[in-house]
Formats: C-alpha cells, sequence, structure tokens
C-alpha cells in the first residue's frame, strides 16, 4: 500500500463522526434538567403544540443522509455497511459547509417499498432527508413516495445536486461565451439519476434544445425500451425525434454533459459547433480526455479535485439543505433548486475565466450565499406556480 | 412560570446533541480523504471484509436510542416528536457516561410489525439498539423480534436497566440485613416493562419466593386475564398460587419493589416482615412515602434523585453498552446482566450503610467498572449455557 492510502485509511479509523453534547452535563442539576424530572416539561409541551420541536430538539439542524448502497460512487451495489465511510463523509460535510448536523442511515434493504416505510418510519427524527447513491430508475419512485409523504424536505443529492450545480457551471460558461440557453443544442449522455435530473432542471432553465443519451443512444419517443422516466424525458426533449448514437446526437451541439462514465470519442466532439461547452463529470475518468476535449471546447469541467473546474455537488447541498431548514420548508422546490444554482453562479463574480465557471469546494462564501437564496426563495415562492417540488 | 422552569426550556433551545467532525476537514487534501475519491478505497475494503466496517466507521461505537413514543416517564403515549427531548437527553448520558455516540430515533408508527421492519432496515447504520419508552405488552414482542433478527446488542432498558439497577440495590441491601435472595419473599407491584424484568433478573439472580403484582392483585396461574408474558411470569413466581391484593402479597414479604405508581397503603407496608426492604421506584411519586415506609423497614429505595438511594438506570445502560460494543458481543446475555448488577453493587464498597446502597449516577467510575465486567463477561460466556439473551 501507498503511503497515501495509509493515510487514508489511517483517518477513517473509528470513522469520522462523533456525537456532542451542546451543554455541560456535570451536575445533579444539570442532569435534572437534560433528563428526568425536567425533561417532561418540554415533552409535555411539545405534546401540547408540535410545532415547539422545532425550538426545542435537535430536529430542525438535523439532517438524515440515507442510501441502501446500490450505487456508491463508481462501486456499484456495495451494501449499506460498504457505503458507510461515504455517509459519513457526506454527513462531516454536511457540519462543514451547512453548519448541519447530519446522520447517515444506511439501510440493509433495496426493496422500494421496505425503504419509503423505513424512511417514513424515522422521518420524526429528523429535519431532513438527503437520499444518496440510490440507483436508478428505483431513486426517482421512492424520492417522489418519500415526498409526497412527508411533511419535510427530501432530496435526492445525485440528481438534484448535481443538477444544480451543471446549471451554474453552465450559467458562467454562457456567459463567456455569449450564448443564451433557449437557443443551444445540449446533449446529455447519461440517463440515470444525474442525467435525468439534469435534464429536468435545464429545461426548468429554459433550455429546448435538449438530446439525452443512454447506453442504447438517443432517446426518442419511437423507442419500445424506454422505462416510464425516460419515456418522460423522451417527451421534454429531441424535439425533432432524432435517433441515433452520441456521434449523432453531438454534430453541431453546443454543450455536452457527460454524467454517465462512458467514453465519448474525440471524433464526436469534434463535430460540436464553434465555442463548444463540454462537461465530462464521470469520476475518476471522465467520459473524455479533458486535454482533447479543450482542443474542441472553449469551457471544460470534470467532476475532479485535481483539474479545473470541478463540478461538486458540496457546492449544492449543505447550503440547500441550510436554507430550507432555516425557512421551515417542508419541500425542495424548482424555485428554491434555481436560485441555488444562480447563488453558486453568482459567487463567482468578477473572477470568471474559462478555467474558473464555478467557486471552490472550499470556499466558505458558496453555502451561506446558497443557504440565503434558497431560504428566500422558499418564503416567497410558498404557495404560488414556482411551489412544486424538484422531486416531481 | 418559575425561574426553574424557565432555566429548563432555556438549556433545551435547539436541542441538546450535536453531530462533530472526528479529524479536520479544512484542506482539498482533507476532502479527497474523508470523501471522494479517497474514501472510495475504505469502502472497497470493507465491501471485501464486512468486518472491517467496525475499524473503519462510527457504528463499532454508536447506539441508536429508538422510541415509538408510547410510554414516555409517566406522561403515556405523547409520539415521536414528543419523545425527542428524552431520548436526546439519553443519547447524552450515553457520551457522557459511557463515551458512546448515541442517536435518537423516534419513530412515527407504534405498530410492532412497522417498528420490528424500520428497525432492522436501519440496523446496519449501528453498533447497538437500546430500545426505550415503548410500551408493555408491545415491547416484549418488539425486543425479542429484533434481538432475534440482528447480529447487534438489542436492549430495552426500562426493562433490563432498571432490573441490573435494582438487582443491585437488592445485593447491597441484603449484604446489610445479612439475609440470602434465595429466602425470601419479595413482592414486585406492576407488572409491565420494568416489572416483568425484574420478576426475571430477581430469577435469574436465584430468588424463588417472587409474587408480582398488577392492577387486578396477585399474578396466579387461575387468572384468566393473564396475557402471554404475564402467564410466564405466574409459571415462574408465586410457587404457592396465592391469590388476592397487594395487601395479602406483603403479609410477612421481606421486599416491596413497587414499579407501577400504583399507590401502596401503609398498612400492607406495615404487615412486612421485620428488616424489611422497601424500593417504591414510582416517579415522581414513589408507590409510599418513604418516611412513611422507613416506618418499617430496614432499608428504603426510589427512584428520585432528591432522595437517598437513588435507583437510576444511568448506572446501568452506559457502561453495558460500551462493555458489549467493546466485546463485539451480538446480545446482551443473562450473564452479562449480572456482572453488571455485581460491579454497580461492588461500586459502593465499604461507604454501604442503609442510606447508600447504590453509587451516585454522577460517579464516573460506575461506567467504567460495569463495562469492564460487562466484556469480560461477553468475552468468557459466549458460547457456553450463560450465553442467553435477556429478551428471551
Amino acid at each position: 500500500m501507498s503511503s497515501h492510502v495509509d493515510q487514508i485509511f489511517h483517518d477513517h479509523r473509528g470513522g469520522k463522526l462523533q456525537t456532542g453534547l451542546r451543554r455541560p452535563l456535570e451536575t445533579a442539576a444539570d442532569l435534572s434538567i437534560a433528563y428526568t424530572p425536567g425533561v417532561a416539561k418540554v415533552c409535555q409541551a411539545i405534546a401540547e403544540d408540535a410545532s415547539l420541536a422545532a425550538t426545542y430538539t435537535w430536529t430542525s439542524h438535523l439532517v438524515a443522509v440515507v442510501t441502501d448502497g446500490s450505487a456508491v460512487l463508481g462501486l456499484g451495489n456495495i451494501g449499506p455497511k460498504a457505503a458507510m465511510p461515504v455517509m459519513e463523509g457526506k454527513a462531516a460535510l454536511f457540519k462543514r459547509f451547512g453548519g448541519l448536523d447530519a446522520v447517515p442511515i444506511c439501510l440493509g434493504t433495496t426493496d422500494p417499498d421496505e425503504i419509503v416505510a423505513a424512511v417514513t418510519a424515522i422521518a420524526p427524527s429528523f429535519g431532513g432527508i438527503n437520499l444518496e447513491d440510490i440507483s436508478a430508475p428505483r431513486c426517482f419512485d421512492i424520492e417522489r413516495r418519500l415526498d409526497e409523504a412527508l411533511d419535510i424536505p427530501v432530496f435526492h443529492d445525485d440528481q438534484h445536486g448535481t443538477a444544480i450545480v451543471v446549471l451554474a457551471a453552465l450559467r458562467n460558461a454562457l456567459e463567456l461565451t455569449g450564448q443564451d440557453i433557449e437557443d443551444l443544442k445540449i446533449v446529455i449522455v447519461g440517463a440515470g439519476a444525474a442525467g435525468i435530473a439534469v435534464a429536468k432542471m435545464l429545461h426548468s432553465a429554459g433550455a429546448r434544445g435538449l438530446i439525452v443519451c443512454d447506453s442504447k443512444g438517443i432517446i426518442h419517443p419511437g423507442r419500445a425500451d424506454l422505462t416510464p422516466i425516460k419515456t418522460e424525458i423522451a417527451g421534454m426533449t429531441n424535439l425533432d425525434e432524432v435517433s441515433g448514437d452520441v456521434g449523432v446526437a453531438l454534430t453541431d451541439a453546443n454543450v455536452l454533459i457527460g454524467v454517465s462514465g462512458a467514453r465519448v470519442d474525440e471524433d464526436a466532439v469534434a463535430r460540436m459547433a464553434p465555442e463548444a461547452i463540454v462537461f465530462a463529470l464521470a469520476n475518476p475518468t471522465p467520459e473524455i480526455d479533458p486535454d482533447v476535449a479543450a482542443k474542441y471546447a472553449r469551457v471544460v469541467a470534470t467532476g475532479r479535485s485535481d483539474m479545473p473546474n470541478q463540478i461538486n455537488n458540496v457546492l449544492a447541498f449543505p447550503g440547500i439543505f441550510r436554507g430550507a431548514l432555516d425557512a421551515g420548508a417542508e419541500s425542495i422546490t424548482e424555485a428554491m433548486a434555481l436560485a441555488a444554482a444562480d447563488a453558486i453562479a453568482d459567487c463567482v463574480g468578477d473572477k470568471l475565466t474559462e478555467d474558473f465557471i464555478v467557486p471552490s469546494p472550499l470556499d466558505p462564501q458558496v453555502s451561506l450565499a446558497v443557504a440565503r437564496a434558497v431560504r428566500h426563495a422558499a418564503e416567497t415562492a410558498a404557495g404560488s406556480a414556482a411551489d412544486t417540488s424538484v422531486t416531481g
């Protein structure tokens, strides 16, 4: 083992999380307040007025990071125990960047009904549910059912977190090229959790020239093999009903968004329109080598931390949950998601260049700006037509 | 509101718990170890060898404090949200006295099948399950089913924690009176979670003269109204098959253990044998006034922190879980429970008097001693006849 790998294992010993007390518990008086008999007063108050739970328990700033371990990173279905290090890391990021407490819940079942039942059962313990690394297409149904059942935000980060950061990055890339999202041919390679959500989010943001490809090629209404979610995508993209492979799709395209792990040939990228934008987000190996893509594209982004323009969900989820929980929102709406994307894009400001279209994941201002924007959107959009859940 | 009540609510603002990071997450290098891409190495290692989860995640020192809010303190079925302050307090006590991390899980269902399914689903996220404030008789079945289904310790503290501290206190009281547990007439008033578990634990410790009373009087095999658990109790107690009320039961009894909240008349206590021992554990109002009981009994204990001899579960559960988790035990066995009771009793040492039969809940040595004893019992009893779960 290399010393870097040694370091990784060393730093994971005992896990990455701990619980702590917000106040001392040292004296008999402390005990009689935090526990019996004093605590009974607080329980009675909440029993009489459930809204007081937000004030007198930790639930209002507590997120459950829920997975079934079925689609963890690029590792696939490795199960709940092997997924825990990722979920602990995610919970740590919630704390570090959102100031939120978060607890990993790794479920020992991949059955959608059992997942929905278990998360519904534990939901009173939390202020929000972040679904993570649950494989498509099960993730779409699980998220929708939970969002309908629960009065707290439910957010599948692999879908919407990715989509929000992609939109933020695209906004800034288009600022550089001077193009308008409505006019562009945008090809999404990948129709899993991220690809579907990116398509929907870009559509919400005004994109009309969308084409989505899965492993069989371009999604169009004539295909007999479409899942329900892909049928929905076929109805809102590819208005000319083109069929063919990724190479066909990319001909004269303005934007390529890879969220699949599939390879995209240099020939295909070479066929894109001038001033092309390429986001090759597969990790650790982008769909096309960024240096090769740069021969044809004006802006290139990846998912990697060792390259410029890292499309990293940590730019979104801590601030999104922070804003939603601060607003007491019951769902993450499209308006909140679009506001988050704008806030992320705006953090770049006048530092915008081809190699800096998204802020650094370590920039502490980003989650604050996102939280503020999301809270504002939640409070102003409540009850309006924009108040549509992203899970819909 | 009194200023004391003001203080209680003040100290509960925002809840009593938080999550924290065990290591800094400040630099890009930190991020790449705790999260992608580095974390993938740890996930892969656990996917190949599940036993590594104990080393490289927080689950090996993490307890879920699970309730359905159906029997919270003396408040009854107040539901999951109103139960949260108690569960947060319990989790805080796990941290403070056991050095364990703990997360409250308040379930939005009181259906036993749904509770078993939900806890089974989330179990891979935890090292142990502490069931709390779940009403009888559902608690017996729920605990037994979970203990059978899961390979981590499951422990209903209202049952076994209470029983263990009662046994510890009784051992020391009998040290004072010079009596032997086998020879005594012991009356337990209350046949809920605590009463049933106390009866079973004292039976395991050698008591043969047990009588258990519920609200209908003495439990005996001739009663037609017995639940399955009470039928089991009828078979192991009251060998002379006496019937009647608490007054009949207490005539010439050596020990009264009240775990019901019901009132016990002075007349009945007056009928007890000389050198009587009275544990009146109902909170906040003991079954009989301790000063009145002291007219007839040599040793009196209550559940109250403002009186001598407080029978407090915090003496047991932090050390029990700490010892069980340190040993990698899959259940809390009778041997571990008996070892815990001995360890608690031994902490009193030569300070033993009628007014000091159990150590202080604030004594940090107690949980250390209990953890050591429980770990030793787990490691030596594994696989032997003593390896019977307390839930059986």
